[in-house]
């Protein structure tokens, strides 16, 4: 504490935080559960998070927010190694070593994605993409699965093709006498380009390149091929160097990288489903398009970040929103806490909501990969082809799920971080809260591993394709999709007390889904032009995402016991304004397709304003029970004790030492302060004394 | 070039913007004087844009993306130098060196703001709160005005107090035995916070501080207190430091400044309004709330800032958009232009339109600015009670019309550049792209000098409070709501044809804002209550801004004679646009209030993605109008000649010299990457020859 004056009313929002908190009148212990998806899953959760949170190496802190570019890459090239310390721990429980991944990637996401490259893409690839004994030998033989020897990273995209990813022009060809592949950059826009890892840190690469036989080019395929020796010296015919500085993520060395007719032993083309011969022939079954399969692991994992990211940004503004004050109502003295302005609780309690959503549909997506995965292994193991019908009708659904999640939920994230920060003020716009790293950081999320745009066009075309189909067919649609069959039963339409009754909500939002789909699909059918509803596309796969997060909320509040700890009472009114806020962003659709009437709309806005005054209380509670240490909340905004100015004050004075009262460029600066008047400098060459000898 | 390989197809980009740029058939540079507002204005921006570009210490480029806080710190204070030796050039002509401010902080907003903070802020309040000799005094004498000598900052915000300035807490004694006044700093809340300029530049400040007289407490007024004397050395009293790193605008020394009980005279209180008698009384004339006025020039600016911002990032995604290629339609083998796709017109069209609609609105603000200030002087000057209130009358019109253009634009402005940037793809996360600097160099025009949220409320409440008094009184109300008084007389409805008319649209959303207004006057006649109704005061200040560019535009686009080089043609393509993307905008509304049917609300939408088909080819012509040359454009992304991946490959390289292979950290990472397996790590302690010996 500092001195202060008598008679002053020096801030308190310590007081302010702890006062609501201790009236939290539910189980935080079993909302975290719920949370995580069970009680062992949170138990889990926060021992992972305490052996991170006290780990000497994966430190963070104000300071972390200071860094430059090369001080952000040097601490993440040793945060790997001690991370990969940990897998090593953790093996063979890599699902484990994920889960530790996901929450270190809260506080430190380019140590995420770092990691993930080489695990999830280049590892991913090669097991996704290669055979058995190619896996086993990259992974286990030569330690990449230890991240021991081999650190792999993903040559995918190039300068001048990101989303195209069959257009790729990098070529693979293949000579019959060597028994060898050259791979090779035609021109500048083939360049491999943002590739993570590349600049200064792989060892190897999973490159995608067109494959050339005989002059036959076969479609792109994948390929091993190494980058740099034991000593870490580049191989010859390989070019590489750093992109540089980026919007976020400064820690990742992201490079580009030239191939130069670079000869690979054709042993080194994962070979799971395309294969060369011994005889020179190419082997090309029509599954090959599992290949791609191991992207989907980046999108699902979104939504989990995204989740976890709204967590922590959602609980730094509603923490602040309650010790912060401005402005005294009409005949009060006292100023009145942000929080309890109507268009504050408006601006950040629809995002808590969403937070709880994202729980939610993280759990669900994760769960079904795992069991897509499975499914796929064992219908390739099988032989069998109904199996791996079934496997592929699975891995279908995921991927319109996913692309339907990641781009709602990464989008959603986004404006989650930037409203957060604007609700903090004038604050929120120093590094130290946070929000500008987090804004950064996260933004890419929206661009890489599936183009939002696109992914969200792919996922609307799959929601009208159904509808077609089901209209045409009468047969009901599959499992994700099976509520557009009742959508038209279930008189989805809105009156005053659907508000009470989330099913009712749900099925508004399935009418409506089937209404524009429905719509949309005449428009193809007249025209068979896809892209002319574009907009449409976009705006059903976010329709998509929301109606599936309510649907498993229902479900999830449905299994809720007697003794849930009440958390119930303060689930259903979140589900509420998830709910009724999505009303309100699909309006204009609701409105025109006259699922809500003007009069039921404009009550139902109302609605929504009472119930976030309603949830208003719980906010502490309901931020308290993600139960994010000040190690991952990482802001002065927004720590547990909520003594918010003492703390900034001290990290400022901390980072910034008040002793040293002039910058470096003072000398040059108090000079051309004091400079000489313009004549004088000018030798009083144009004063008319000078003009008249001249 | 670099070397290529024969028969691949390398892109070309240059190509495809040099062939729509040859075919652009209105005459730019009459398009470029329709932006500026005339032809003489057109070619002063031009030749103040030569000039800044051509300086040798006003450079930017790519290497200003690399730059750390302290870089920017330095280069950013040689640069404040150098516009100081521009200003002793245009002085007296202050409103030349306001243009050539407003045109340089487009490619660095720090100096901007760096020199705005000290005559916008500091000398604005020395000139709008001071008595004609303390102006004389300060800005002339002392050399202010020629940043020589006296170089200020502007003490307002406070730790706990930024947009409620009535109840900050530092206090401003006066102490009749010495006839001077103590400032001082009562606790840690009250400390002076983000004040720009304060941390290693400033020697003086504008204080805003209560005075307090024999006990009693006047208000917040404001005091000019010394902070540095001549060898740029704190006074003692006086503690300040840096606070830090920020999201953006590193270049600006943000400090904090605590006072301890430091003296100034009685004659450093800035006394226009305001003051205290020899005899030690308060002379505190209601004209007082004038004092504030000074505050209305930034927002005035940031409306030309956000139009400034707008046009450079609006440009890079389009050259982008027409260069960049991506999937190929059905049937053809060459890709696609990203602008060919209906859904990339209608994310960046709506943009271009509200461009275009922001320099016509920063042209009549501006204007109607420099109109009421010429006013206020002349009342204050003349003493005529009626002259007055005539200002008056205009000083809170322009704050309306500016609360609603500020926040309304500058939120515009920041979502126009992630939308720009996410339709760039991954390159556009590249740092050299410029978008990453220019988000979180702009985030913050949504906070400073009135936050937002703040500013629409209360533009929302004057519309409802208009409407209020027109309703019960039936008199017209003034000048620029008088539109509310023919709202309901307009049948404002739309049709199917109404897209030919921009009177009709524009009518239309009169009919809205009276509507809704209407609508919220008798929930508050009803309740009393405001902030229930605060999301949609919120609303109506986003409606009142769009209608009040709509209006001007159509009076521009009525001026036009018959001889203006065929821009009428786009200009009314793209007020279209502009229109009709409000009304999808407001789609919800629109439908409630009945002013559009679902019927015709779909065909509206309908044809805006026509007319955006109609406009594709214009893009080139449309961001070449804007005349900003690469200088001011600053990006790999964007330059004119529109040879993206050359440039870009270019700039990554020189900044990343890839001779270097190896990164500052290798040494570790390799020894790390090549250990020792856990069990010798271990010695092999948990092997089971060892444990039989335990």
């Amino acid at each position: 504490m500092s001195c202060t004056m008598p008679g002053t009313k020096e801030p308190n929002p310590a007081d302010l935080i702890w006062s609501e908190r201790l009236k939290t009148d539910f189980d935080i212990n079993k909302m975290h559960a719920f949370l995580e998806g069970s009680e062992p899953e949170a138990l889990e959760t926060l021992r992972l998070m305490q052996q991170l949170e006290r780990d000497p190496i994966l430190t963070a802190g104000p300071s972390y927010y200071e860094m430059s570019k090369n001080e952000h890459r040097e601490a993440t090239a040793r945060k790997i190694m001690r991370m990969a310390q940990y897998m090593e721990i953790d093996a063979p429980n890599y699902a484990r070593f994920q889960n530790r991944l996901n929450l270190i990637a809260v506080v430190d996401p380019q140590l995420g994605t770092r990691i993930g490259v080489h695990l999830g893409l280049f590892l991913g690839a090669v097991r996704g993409n290669g055979t058995e004994a190619q896996f086993k030998y990259w992974a286990e033989e030569r330690g990449a699965i230890r991240m021991n020897g081999v650190y792999g990273c993903f040559a995918m995209t190039e300068m001048a093709h990101g989303s195209n990813v069959a257009a790729l022009e990098t070529t693979a060809t293949y000579n019959k006498e060597s028994d060898s592949i050259f791979i090779n950059t035609p021109h500048v826009g083939a360049t491999k380009w943002w590739i993570g890892g590349a600049a200064h840190s792989a060892t190897h690469t999973v490159c995608f390149a067109r494959l050339i036989v005989d002059g036959k080019d076969y479609g792109v395929k994948t390929f091993v091929v190494p980058l740099r020796d034991t000593r870490h010296e580049l191989h010859p015919g390989v070019s590489l160097g750093d992109i540089g500085a980026k919007m976020g993520r400064d820690g990742i060395d992201n490079g580009w990288i030239q191939f130069s007719n670079v000869e690979i032993p054709r042993e080194f083309m994962l070979s799971k489903y395309t294969t060369i011969t011994d005889e020179g022939e190419v082997v090309d079954p029509p599954l090959a398009q599992l290949a791609y399969g191991a992207l989907l692991g980046g999108r699902v994992t979104m939504v989990t970040d995204s989740f976890r990211t709204s967590e922590r940004f959602i609980t730094i503004a509603l923490r602040y929103s309650v010790g912060r004050k401005q402005f005294a109502n009409k005949g009060s003295t006292t100023e009145n806490q942000l929080i309890n302005y109507p268009l504050h609780q408006k601006r950040l309690l629809p995002y808590l909501s969403w937070t709880y959503g994202m729980a939610i549909a993280s759990h669900v997506i994760q769960q079904s990969y795992k069991q897509t995965l499975e499914k796929l292994d064992e219908g390739v193991a099988s032989g069998d082809f109904a199996q791996l019908q079934d496997a592929i009708a699975a891995l279908k659904e995921l991927f319109g799920d996913s692309a339907s999640l990641k781009s709602t939920c990464t989008w959603k994230c986004l404006e989650l971080i930037e409203e957060c920060r604007q609700s903090c003020g004038g604050h929120a716009y120093s590094a130290y809260s946070g929000f500008a790293k987090g804004y950064v950081d996260h933004a890419v999320q929206c661009t890489w591993e599936g183009d939002n745009n696109i992914l969200a066009q792919n996922s609307g075309r799959i929601t009208i394709q159904k509808v077609m189909k089901f209209n045409k067919s009468g047969n009901r649609p599959r499992a994700g999709y099976e509520f557009l069959a009742d959508a038209l039963k279930s008189q989805g339409g809105l009156n005053k007390q659907s508000v009470q009754q989330l099913d009712k909500l749900l099925g508004a939002m399935n009418l409506l889904i089937y209404r524009m789909a429905a719509d949309c699909a005449q428009t193809v059918e007249k025209t068979g032009d896809w892209d002319a509803i574009a907009s449409e596309k976009l705006t059903l796969s976010k329709m998509y995402a929301a109606r599936f997060i309510l649907d498993k909320w229902i479900q999830r509040l449905n299994t809720l016991n007697e003794n849930n700890g009440s958390i119930d009472k303060p689930l259903f009114m979140l589900a509420q304004i998830f709910a009724l806020s999505n009303v309100e962003a699909f309006g204009s659709h609701f409105l025109r397709f006259g699922i809500v009437s003007a009069e039921v709309y404009k009550t139902l806005l109302e609605q929504l304003g009472k119930i976030c005054k309603e949830v208003r209380p719980y906010v502490i509670g309901l931020s308290d029970s993600f139960k994010m240490s000040d190690f991952f909340i990482n802001s002065t905004l927004g720590s547990y004790n909520g003594d918010i100015y003492e703390h900034y004050y001290g990290v400022v004075k901390n980072l910034n030492n008040p002793a040293l009262t002039k910058a470096s460029y003072s000398t040059s600066f108090e000079r051309d302060m004091q400079r000489p008047s313009v004549a004088e400098r000018e030798c009083f060459e144009r004063s008319s004394k000078t003009l008249s000898k001249l």
